[in-house]
Formats: C-alpha cells, structure tokens, sequence
C-alpha cells in the first residue's frame, strides 16, 4: 500500500493516508466534518466533494448529476484515496450540528514526527531485569524513554502511580508495556503504566467560552480531529458576561467554587458526551489544552478573579503551569497533564493568544488586524515585529443574546440571510439544513445589512413603517420585520428582528469598531494600512465580509483582505495539544502582545456614540458603504 | 552584638551564634542534644560539658566540683558563649531518651549560604501590580523568586494551592509575602504562599527502619536540629524481617496497602508527636527527607515488592522522584516535597546510600569499611575511586529481638557492661541514665565480650555452669548468667542473658562478619588493608570496639581504625533535607555502588558457620583476641 497526501479546502486540513481509504473517513481524521446523514452507505447524497487536483478511486454512484460530475464532484463516501489529492468542501457538505463553534480554523492537524504533544502513549520494550546491574524496573523504563524521546525531555520521572503499576504490569507482560508520557513544562513524567491492550491515545482541546463551552477529541498519535461537542456554559445561571461573574464571586460566599465547578463541570460533561459517542474510556483521554479568557481561566483553577476588577486591572496569574487533570477536576485520566493558554492582561485572555497562534499573525510580515467575537470582543493590530491588543465590552448580542430571536450557532440557526424587496422574500441558510429556529450572529450581520440595503431599517436601527411589506409590523407596540413565516417552519410564531435586538447589535458593532478605530489611532495608523481581517468567532460557518462592512462592525477595506477563520481559540488549544512548540510561542505571544486599556483613553467613548448607527455617523469612513447605500458623506 | 563558631565534639556539629547564648541553648541548635533534667536551672548538674578551646561567659554554680572546673567543665545551661569555642560533650551529658537512635552522626548541621534545601519558606517583596505592564501576580512573584534564588531553579513555577491563596494573600499584605518553595529535582516549585506571621519552616529527615522508625525535627533555615522521635515500626506485626513483610503483601490481598498504611502511621505518629511537643502546627513542616531499605522504600510508596525476592532481585524502582506529601500520605504540610534516599539494588538501600553520604566514605582516599548494623547487616568498603556493597542477614539480635532481655537502645537499656570476676560485680551504664530495663546492642557485644574474657561463657557461646559464680544459674534447664538482680533495680525479675539468645547474637555477628570476610576476598583484600572501619547503627551510644572485635564482630584490625558512627541513615536524611548538593551526591552515589551478591557465593556459607565460635573458629583471623583470651591459634 502506498499512502498520499490529502488537503482538504478551504481549511488546508492536512493528512497522510493509505490508499483505498474513503475520503470520507479521511476528511473526519483530517479534521474536516463532512456531513453524511446515511452513515456512509452512498444514498443520501449530501456529502458530496469537489476534487480540484488528483483523482480518486471507488464507485461514482447515482447521486450525482452529470453536470455535477463534470465539475469533479464526488460523494466523500465513495470516493478512495489512490493519489495525492486536493479536495474542495462545499458549505452544504460540511457537517451540521455546532459546526461554527467547531470550525477547524487553521489547524494543520497531522502531527509533525519531531514534535513532543501534551501528552503520548508510548509502546515501549523495556529491558528485562538483571541486564544492568540491578538497579530498578523504573531507571531501565525511564532509559528505554530517554532513548526513544531522543533527548526532548529535560528530565523523564516516574509518578508515584505508574511506579505502582509498573510493578505489577512490566513482568506480567514481559516488559513490553505501554507508557503515558506528559511534558510538564519541558520535563517528562510517566503518569501511567498499561499493558498493550490497543488503548487509545486522545487528547481533548477545550475553549471555556464566556457563553459556549466548546471541546474537541483528537487523536494524540495522529494528530486527527475526532469529534467535537459544544454547551452552554453552567456559569450562565451566574451572569452572563465576567463582569457579573466576578461580582458573584464576591458577593456570594461560596461563590468561586460554584462557578469553578459550574466551568468543570460544563467540561465535563461535553467530555463524557463525546467519550460515549466515540465509545472509549475517559481514562484513554491522556491530556487537555484548554484555552479561555482571562476569567474563565481564574474560574476553573479556582483562583479568585478579583484583581481583575480592581485597579490597576492585573489578574492574579497570567501563564498558569502545567497541571493535573484531577487538580483541575477534569473527568480524563486523573494524572493526565492539562495546559492552560497563557493570558496577556486581565481582558485579554488565554483564547487570543490561542487564536493569535493559530492564524499565525505574530509571524506574518502583513500588518493583521485579528478580532475575536466573542461576548467580549477581543483585538490584536500587528504582524512578527511587534503586536497590540485590546478588548472590548461587545456583549453576547453577536452571540444571539438579547436579540428576540437570536441563538447560539447550532442545527436550525440562520446562518446566512439575504432579503428581496423585488419579490418580499427573505432567502436564508440554516446549520445543518434544518428548519430554521433562530439567527445566529452571522445571520444577525446579514440581516441588518440586507434589511438597511432595502430600506426596511433605517440608519439608525428604527423599522421603516412605510415600508411597503407585510413582513414590517408592529406587535406589542414594538416595530419588527418577519424573517420566516412560522408556518413555512411549522411553528406558532414567526421568526422576526425588532428594534430592541437592533439597538443591542448596534451597540455591539460600535464597542468593536470604536475599539479598532481607537487602537489604530493610538498607533499612528488606518484603517486602509490593514493588509488583512482575520474575524474569529461563533458567528456561523461564514460571516460575510460584505455585510459585516455595510453595517460598521468591520472597517471599510477591500473585501478581499476580509477573511473569517471561525474559532481559532480552539484551533490554538488543538495546536498547544499537539506540539510543545506551539505552547512555547503561545507563551511567548502572550508576553509580547502589548495590552492597550481602552478605557483609559477618553476617545473611546466619542468612538463608540458615533458608531451607534448603520454603518456609522461619520460616512467618510464607510465610502464604498456609502456608495452602496447612495448615501453622501 | 558578635557572632562566634561554636563545635562541639565527639560530633564536629557546627553553628555560629550570636554572642551570650547559653551553650545548653546552642547545642541544641547545633543538634547536640545534652541532658538538662532541671531545664536549664542550672540545679540538675546533668548538663556538664568540658569547654576545650576558648572562653565562656556566665556562672559557674555549685555542681561542679574544683578538679571538675580545673578541667574546663562547665554547666551547659549556665555557661554563656563570648569567644569561638570547641565543646567536648561528655557521654554521661548526652540526652538520654532514644539518644542512640538519634545520634547526630556526621551531619554539619549549619547550612550553607549557597545551598537549595529540599523546601524553604522565603520573605519576598513582590512587585505591586501593574509596574510591568499587566502580567499576573503569579508571575511577578516567579521573577522576584528567580532574582532571590539566583538561578538555582532550572525554572520556577507557581503550584495551583499557591496560586489560589496569592490571589487573596498577596492584596492583603501589600505584596509582602512568604512563599514555601520546594525544589523538585532542580524545578522551583512553589506550594504555598501565607502572610508573615512568625511561622516556622521545618522539616523531617526519616530514617524508616525494618524495626524501628526514627524521625528528627530539622529547622531548615539554620540546619539546627530542633527534636527528635523514635516509634517501633508498625509493620513489625507483619513479620520481624523484610522478606517476611513481602512474603505478607503476597499472602494478603490487602497487604500491601496494610503495610503502606503502618510505615506512614508510624511515621505520622512520630511527627505529631514532635509537633505537639514543640508547639507547632504539621503545616509548618514543609519537606521531608525519607531513608530506608529498598523493601521500606518499596512499602511506604505503596509499590509491590515482589520483585526483590524474584531472581533476578531487581527492585521495581531504584531512585523514586520526589513526590508530595499527600501522594506518600505524610502528615505535614500537603504540597511538601518528600525526597526518598536512592537504593542500590534489592538488599542495598537508601539507608546505605545515606549512610554513605553522611560519613563520607566516597570521597575519602582512605580504604574503608562501612557497616550499618540493622535489621539486615549491610556493608560497603570503598574509597573515592570506587565502591563495592552486599547485605547479609544478620537477624535484628543485635537490636534486642531474639534475645530474652534484648531491646531497643532506649531509656534505661544497658549500654556498656562489664564483669568483674575478683568482685562478681557486673557494671553497667544505661541509657538515659534510667533504671535498667534490658540490654541494648551495644551492651549485648561487651556482654559477650566480658563473659567470654571472664571464662562464664565458652567459645561456643555456651554458659560455663563450672564457672564459680552465683550469677551462673540454670532457669527452666536454661543455663543462664544473670547481670542485674531484680531488687537492685525494683523489679520481681533478674536480667539475665540465656543461651538461647548468645546463639542468635553469634548467628547475627557471624553473617555480618562472614559477609566481610566475603566481600574482601572477592576483592582480593585483607582485612588489614582496611584503613577505617565506621560502624553504624542502632546499638547504642558508643559501641565498644574491643568487645566487637573480641566477639568477632568485626575483623581484627588496631582498634584506632574502628569508629562508631551511631545512626548514620538518618544523618544521611538530614543532609538530603539540607542540601541540594548532598541529594545530588546521593544519586552518584547508589550509581556509583556494585551490589556484590553474597548468596552467589558458595564460601559465605563455610565463611558463616566458621563464624559460629567465639570470635571466630579459625584463630588466626583474631591473633590480638587469641593473646588477650591467652588461647592459641
């Protein structure tokens, strides 16, 4: 058998297979999620590839048109890998449920051979006994690891635990054992001791949201995306966003603990749901990379996160060490090491450094403004010489909070929404093609762009009233736009926007514009020097730039520097997983970011009131927008 | 105030005090412990030293006699310091209580400047926050930390208990702190940070022996010896000798955790014991430094010890990392570093490593024996070149087991002994001071010594009942010689020594020197090639080298080569609690060693039973015995 390369697009997921494999069952360790509603038997269609270099082998089968053929599509299912090839997901294939939140971002999953994860399962052939002048079973197991790890550990121990099965595991099975070795800050331990019982190696990747818990299994060998599993985060119940977080820990005597095990056990239970579906033991789950903000981080360790709050806004701890999982209360192996990304400032957190690594603007000559949306909104202006970030207070209304019908990016979200005044029809897309239950935040996006391009909104966020459409209505005295009809969805009320979630994504959009606005003016630069746009968040599968331009979230540059690269704090969490140089340069990012307090700087605020219209009160800095809108500055 | 060296000898313990301290005071700081029945009062007249160079200052009082003060003695507890000073401490002035066990052997008990103790508590000024630009509390701590230690710590990380309390400590004392730091293996770690609050930071040094445990209280900023303990081991219910402590983990399926939990117990005890006689809180204990046989080492880590009477007796781990005291189960502070001494092989264990440490033999030029009389007998002759080892068998007779009126060397054992056949009078010393209550092993050698001089006892260890004395008796068909009648020392009974016991004592002295004689025909040595010879362990205060030699303990060397060096594993303890260097030292050291394995040896058999006559059936081994006994060869 010979084996070959496969690139899937657009994330440039990467991995080297056997021929005769399904590219099906490529993609998922690839880390690609292709959508196959019939389990890969061929009949449902929907997960068809494009093949844009190479060709593949198996049967065509008939879901495919003739055209569709022409074009180089294949169903994913079908089709085996027999080359080197390059392959082309269409939106519509990719799989449905949470996969905004899940996006592989830039990960290059497959692991380098040179790297040193979190942590491996390493078969080993230790020396019997009495070779060596007698010293103990534990210095030849540790000598048989310092050769096969070819010097990458400063020192390898034994823990107390793994000494304790090694005695009764290494004569039972001859010396031919496995050994779990973690890299706690460049030193290796031996955390377990098993027999050769085709045990898996997995790691899991977290991203503490401030409202979404997001956790990916990959495969420590391979470096392959497993599955994925997403939740509200339990510490909702406790405030929504880390202001009220912190003023619980302080207001409420056990505060700290409840919201340490609301974190944990959000986790937690994502960890058990994907453990379930995947049918392995959480033992076999050997490491955690997990990445949050500044909070979230203080909140799992247990650390209290009141300095946060207090001046001079310093948190408590920025780069936490390597721990245990059982210190962390995480349910995988108890010894198991788990790796927290490193924080830049009290607002800037673990996940910007993580997404920083992952989109690789710390190593870019290109000037890059990346922005992470989450409740907060989180930016960085820079490239490899230097690097600026700041943070600020965006909300959840991104993330369908406060917004009538809003709701996180899972199965049923719209995701993408356009409306036709010609015809009074709303066109949209949901995750996972299912009936539409709600809009998500790239949904929200398109909408307000869509509905402010017609004329149905008006530059401030009001309805228009005179709108000649059945769809603009007055329930409850409050002005609202229909979207969906409830019966084309078979549901008793229709899916509408009102001016209250308006306002909210208006005050959004601001918080974050006037932040980069501000951030570029205290560095001497504009906007139109921005070489590139990385937006990272839960929008949806795909912001539209255009959209996103036209109502003021982004500045007004050419389009095609505008990319979205989805979540890239859990794509930095899968990197500091797999390879101790990605945790090296996190830790060194988070050192270099220069954190620059917004609130401090008296021009934030006159930035965010100009900034609460469509796309904003000062047109000059929305040209193309104007142009669109056949507006004047 | 000025400062002046204090030794006191036999000892050479070491310390520098401020002028005006009573010596009573100092030697206790320098681990000297002397006896003082009237605390200090100056009324008892027990703490009499003899000062040998220098002045001191203070009161004579009136329990010194005009020849006594003519001499240079001086009461301990009256004398003041004012001048550098040599102190000789008189056996009869030594603490009484379990002082054998606890003899402060080698150690120089001052620390040095440079050194990286096991774990320290350390003041620190931390930056306030916000002077480097944001980063954590934690990590202004790690660099103040890193300026403090000046680069001992390859790196320094904060634990996670550490981390939650400097988040509420820190604020609140105004970042003037005091960190506990324990160094675990050349990693800083810190584990706990509270308030100054005048709390002490001390540590344990562990000697964990077959039969007895002994623990001393260190105070880890001076060095200084603060207290000490000593328990029977609890796992003496699970067999008297090693291999029937593992034969009892094999036959119970909960044996290995019964006898975990009686070497932790026992040592517990022994440490709350100190705690609450000291006034201090466990917590203030912040390392300990553990010593035992490779099965003991085995047992308290709760690791299976099979594989030490399984060909080829390997033992499962030689040199366990450092572990934490809650992993190991130590009641002192839960996140102290327990550094366990490293064992050589199966039969040689970190007591010897330790043993050898303390006295120095690895790096002397002098040829010489060491011999650590325990449980087992074990032995390493050697120099700074190189280092050869073996253990044998020798029985715990010479620790009082076996033997009718045998004990442990505590408070009221018979330590010296002698027969005067003109007077029929036997005179003894005990420990302590206290009335007799048995002998000890030190007492059981001159025993032998005495009554085989005197003609009571012949050469095959049997009472001579010709022998005209009323001391000879038979009891229950036992001849038997009695020592101490019962109404001299209030008791119904005469403390006697039987046959029965003389053969284990000849049993045990003949392993031990059958196992010399072994070794240094396999390294083609004599025994006058021996430059020294260091007895350690657990006989007594001073363990009489003519009687060792008479009785054919020891080879027959001139008896200014043989030194009794009392217990040297726990010294060896103490200096791993001190000193990084020393831990260092040790792990070359078990490295260093060859395990020469005895019972491959057909001739330590013939070499045993030869060694079953007093002192030795061939007579030309022992021509200095053969003249004095006027036999001849």
């Amino acid at each position: 058998m010979s084996s070959h390369i496969v690139v899937f697009m657009p994330d440039g997921a990467c991995v080297e297979v056997e021929s005769g494999r399904t590219l099906l069952d490529v993609a998922n360790e690839a880390g690609m999620a292709i959508d196959s509603a019939c389990g890969g038997q061929g009949v449902c269609g929907k997960c068809k590839v494009m093949v844009t270099l190479g060709r593949t082998g198996g049967q065509a089968g008939d879901k495919l048109s003739k055209e569709e053929l022409g074009e180089g599509m294949v169903l994913a299912c079908q089709a085996t890998v027999e080359d080197d090839l390059v392959v082309e997901v269409p939106v519509e294939s990719q799989r449905g449920e949470l996969q905004i939140l899940m996006d592989q971002g830039q990960v290059e999953t497959a692991v380098r051979e040179a790297e040193t994860p979190l942590a491996s399962r390493r078969a080993l052939r230790v020396g019997p006994p009495g070779q060596d002048g007698g010293r103990g079973d534990a210095e030849r197991l540790v000598e048989s690891l310092r050769v096969e790890t070819e010097g990458r550990f400063g020192g390898i121990e034994v823990g107390l635990g793994a000494l304790r099965s090694l005695a009764a595991v290494g004569p039972a099975e001859n010396w031919e054992i496995e050994a779990l070795v973690g890299d706690f800050g460049g030193q290796g331990e031996v955390f377990g001791i098993e027999a050769c019982e085709g045990r898996g190696s997995y790691g899991v990747a977290v991203d503490i949201g401030t409202t979404t818990v997001v956790v990916h299994l990959i495969d420590t060998a391979t470096g392959g995306f497993v599955d994925a599993c997403a939740s509200l985060n339990d510490q909702v119940a406790q405030g929504e966003d880390v202001i009220s977080r912190i003023i619980w820990t302080q207001e409420h005597p056990d505060g700290l603990a409840q919201l340490r095990e609301a974190a944990r056990d959000t986790v937690n239970r994502c960890v058990r749901e994907l453990a379930e579906r995947r049918g392995i033991d959480v033992r076999e789950i050997v490491a955690a990379a997990c990445v949050g903000n500044t909070v979230m981080t203080h909140l799992l360790l247990g650390v209290d996160p009141a300095a946060i709050r207090r001046e001079p806004y310093v948190p408590s701890v920025s780069s936490p060490p390597t721990l245990r999982a059982r210190e962390v209360g995480l349910g995988i192996h108890p010894e198991a090491p788990v790796h927290l990304a490193p924080c830049v400032g009290s607002y800037v957190g673990g996940d910007v450094t993580a997404g920083v690594l992952a989109v690789g603007a710390g190593e870019s000559s290109r000037l890059t403004l990346f922005l992470d949306m989450g409740t907060n909104g989180e930016m960085v202006i820079g490239n490899r010489e230097w690097l600026m970030c700041c943070s600020c207070s965006a909300g959840p209304a991104f993330e369908g909070s406060g917004v009538e019908y809003g709701m996180y990016a899972t199965v049923g979200a719209m995701e993408r929404v356009s409306y036709d005044r010609e015809t009074d029809q709303v066109e949209y897309m949901t995750i996972g093609g299912a009936k539409a239950r709600g809009i998500c935040g790239s949904g929200l996006v398109d909408t307000l762009a869509t509905l402010l391009r017609a004329g149905a909104l008006d530059r401030a966020g009001r309805i228009n009233l005179d709108f000649r459409s059945e769809r603009v209505r007055v329930r409850d005295e409050r002005p609202e736009f229909v979207l969906v009809w409830g019966e084309e969805v078979g549901r008793a009320d229709d899916i509408s926007i009102g001016e209250d979630g308006i306002q909210n994504l208006i005050r959004s959009k601001s918080a974050v514009y006037a932040g980069a606005e501000t951030l570029l003016h205290g560095l001497g630069l504009e906007a139109s020097d921005l070489e590139q746009i990385l937006v990272a968040g839960a929008f949806g599968n795909y912001l539209d730039a255009e959209s996103a331009v036209l109502i003021g979230l982004l500045p007004d540059v050419a389009l095609d520097r505008i990319r979205f690269v989805g979540n890239t704090a859990v794509a930095g969490a899968r990197l500091a997983l797999l390879g101790r140089d990605a945790r090296q340069r996190m830790e060194g990012l988070a050192r270099r970011m220069t954190n620059f307090e917004l609130s401090v700087v008296p021009s934030y605020m006159d930035a965010y009131v100009s900034g609460l219209f469509l796309p904003h009160t000062d047109l000059r800095l929305f040209p193309s927008v104007a142009e669109k809108l056949e507006l004047t500055a």
